[in-house]
């Protein structure tokens, strides 16, 4: 299992994978909602072996050295699988994207023409470390309609050999090929390489983890990649905020999960808001026990900041810490954005609608907010049901991705004969 | 001019285009709109340099031992160029797609949550031949708010020199930066693959032009690539079809212009109709000079019929040439494009509705009809109002692509301070 897999045997399990997603693709939502929750039942009665093979993963781990940190997010116990069957009993309970007419019109000549949501056909999936990452992305996959291309990280190769085990029993349970939901059978590296040039049976793939993981993928894909890199996420606090507001959004964005990538980085204060925001704004991060590094006006208000490199305004912390600057005007904070923003999500402290509308269009981010956390920016809270992942990448999907970002559409065009220049038949 | 252009030198060309690009995206309609009526007048008041450009292509290309027809798509003259700047004023008069608010919805906790429509940022175009291609993909692009690279080819370089010179006043005149429409300055094969590589400068890849070239961008590119290699497109014609309706859709499939990519290619034939229709078939087509390439049974309907090859199914023949084939029923249809089609466009004959929907349903091209030549699968005909390309790709676009496949989605949301988890500022 863990030798060398020959680019044949990887071909052949993509080639079933897109032959079985015909078949997915071509399933009614009634039957797609059975499979989802025959999944969560087939994961719940295998507890058992689940939660051994995570136990091997996790004694490998750490006779490996692995972090406290990154030994807890491998470990799965009966409480994470009951989360993981929640989340997918909600996936099943969310509307099938598949088979929505977006739109449709009536041409001159008669025919009618419309576009009709379809699964995306295939899906690889590289990720790293979090085994519910394997079920999730499954099971957002089936929901929409299509195959998938599992390769996890190889801390947690039982694990994932144990759920896709369950997904599999589910499949046959319902009648379906198991090779809709394949897992690359190998923790080798180079198998990532050869799934890379599989464009024939492979329609998107998907990256998550580490930004290396990330840019060996976009480097060396063949196949259209959607990623982000990191959030290096802002928020602009307008001389027009409210500073209630604006102290709220600031706790909420950098101190309540630092870790994650819609936590906030920067903090950008127009001239204007300096003398009322910034002390507030420091002695509410100095309570929460997180480091400032700052400009130089910056400096001068917090004496107990640290001076921000031009790397520190680059940098995502993933810490509590926050590099802030003092800006000129709103078009100077834009301007910032621009040069070191990463895409993600960008947020403006306001009452002001003119400033706030002008924000929103100037600012190119995939999310721009209004006087709302950028802990918001994820598939879940802002109403898309789930998410399998978020988009920095502005082709197809920009932005927190859900159900739809795994379809597609096509054209369905009904007449009653008309043709293009008509001729007379013999 | 001729010489290799150093990647570094393309480098500062495509964040050239990015920079300029932001000015582009800002635009309103109208500035837009001024704009393409400009580039039109320009490109009308710069006929003697333009023609002269061309006429040295076109001596070139000559001298160089081209074929009639490849010169012929190589020609300006003064009634094309008045069509190009013809095109240009429609362009100018579609509505902008850009800022159109796709939905809006509002959460529990208030928060409001919409997408909207921005440009997508820089796409680079790498086509052949075809000067109107240069204007047209521009316009398009400026239209959306986008910034263009374009790469023409080899044969067209002093026209392509030309029209980017008119161009480029037409964006100057509107106090706009050149850079928003940059010509690759040489025509040195080695520059595309590294246009390709610029994956930090340019968001998306469209190649037209032969299957060589685009197989070479696909397999070469860091950059989203949209394509299509070839049309091979397919006429059903069911047991339930009008026999008046069936033979229409495949004289304009075949024969109207046989050398395009929504041309007809095979002609399936369910057993049942194969009496009554294979035979006025056959007349239509020879009437028409089109050769027959059959299966068995075909031939022994149709005796002057040649003898169909595995490889006759596969083909895209660009000329009076058909294959046909008869089937045992639908799902033979449906799984000999499966296997042999390219997800271009598809076409039943059928009066019966079920069988409509079905074939609707379960074939996987872009374009699927129902009673309506083949020859419809273009922007325009299906009313996008113009096209820059044709996808077969799944992601993004699928299909005719118009103004809106050059645009991204935005989420831009709106509250009055809500925040993920509360906490009390000190």
């Amino acid at each position: 299992m863990t030798s060398v897999v020959k680019t044949q045997a990887l071909k052949e399990m993509a080639a079933a994978c897109r032959k079985a997603s015909r078949q997915v693709a071509r399933l009614s939502s009634a039957k797609k909602d059975a499979l989802l929750h025959g999944i969560a039942e087939q994961l719940e009665s295998d507890e058992v072996s689940i939660l051994a093979a995570n136990a091997e993963d996790v004694s490998q781990a750490r006779t490996a050295g692995l972090s406290g940190a990154m030994v807890d997010r491998l470990v799965l116990t009966p409480e994470r699988l009951k989360g993981i069957c929640a989340a997918v009993q909600e996936i099943a309970d969310l509307p099938d994207p598949v088979g929505q007419m977006v739109r449709m019109w009536r041409r001159p000549n008669g025919i009618e023409v419309g576009q009709r949501r379809i699964p995306l056909g295939v899906i690889a999936m590289i990720y790293e470390s979090r085994p519910n990452v394997t079920v999730d992305a499954a099971v957002l996959c089936l929901k929409a309609g299509n195959g998938i291309v599992l390769r996890g990280g190889s801390e947690a190769f039982h694990s994932n050999t144990a759920l896709a085990a369950s997904l599999h029993a589910a499949l046959e349970a319902q009648g379906l090929p198991v090779a809709a939901v394949s897992l690359v059978p190998t923790t080798d590296r180079a198998a990532i390489g050869e799934l890379l040039t599989l464009e024939e049976h492979i329609d998107l793939v998907i990256p998550r983890g580490g930004e290396g993981l990330i840019r060996y993928v976009a480097a060396n894909s063949r196949i259209p990649v959607i990623k982000h890199y990191k959030g290096v996420c802002h928020l602009y606090v307008d001389e027009t905020a409210d500073l209630d507001v604006a102290v709220r959004l600031l706790l909420d964005g950098k101190a309540s999960r630092p870790g994650v990538c819609n936590a906030l980085e920067t903090l950008l204060v127009h001239r204007g808001a300096v003398a009322w925001f910034l002390p507030a704004a420091a002695g509410a991060l100095k309570a929460r026990g997180v480091e400032i590094r700052g400009c130089e006006i910056t400096r001068q208000v917090v004496p107990e900041a640290l001076p921000a490199t031009e790397g520190d305004y680059a940098a995502e912390f993933l810490d509590l810490i926050i590099s802030v600057k003092v800006v000129e005007d709103m078009d100077a904070a834009i301007a910032h954005i621009d040069a070191f923003g990463s895409n993600h999500t960008e947020v403006i402290a306001t009452e002001h609608l003119g400033n706030a509308r002008r924000f929103q269009d100037s600012v190119d981010s995939s999310v721009v907010m209004v006087n709302a956390s950028s802990r918001f920016s994820d598939g879940g809270e802002l109403g898309l049901g789930a998410e399998i992942g978020i988009s920095t990448t502005r082709l197809h999907a920009y932005g927190p991705m859900g159900l739809e970002a795994l379809t597609t559409l096509k054209f369905v065009v009904t007449g009653e004969g008309q043709v293009r220049h008509p001729i007379q038949p013999e």
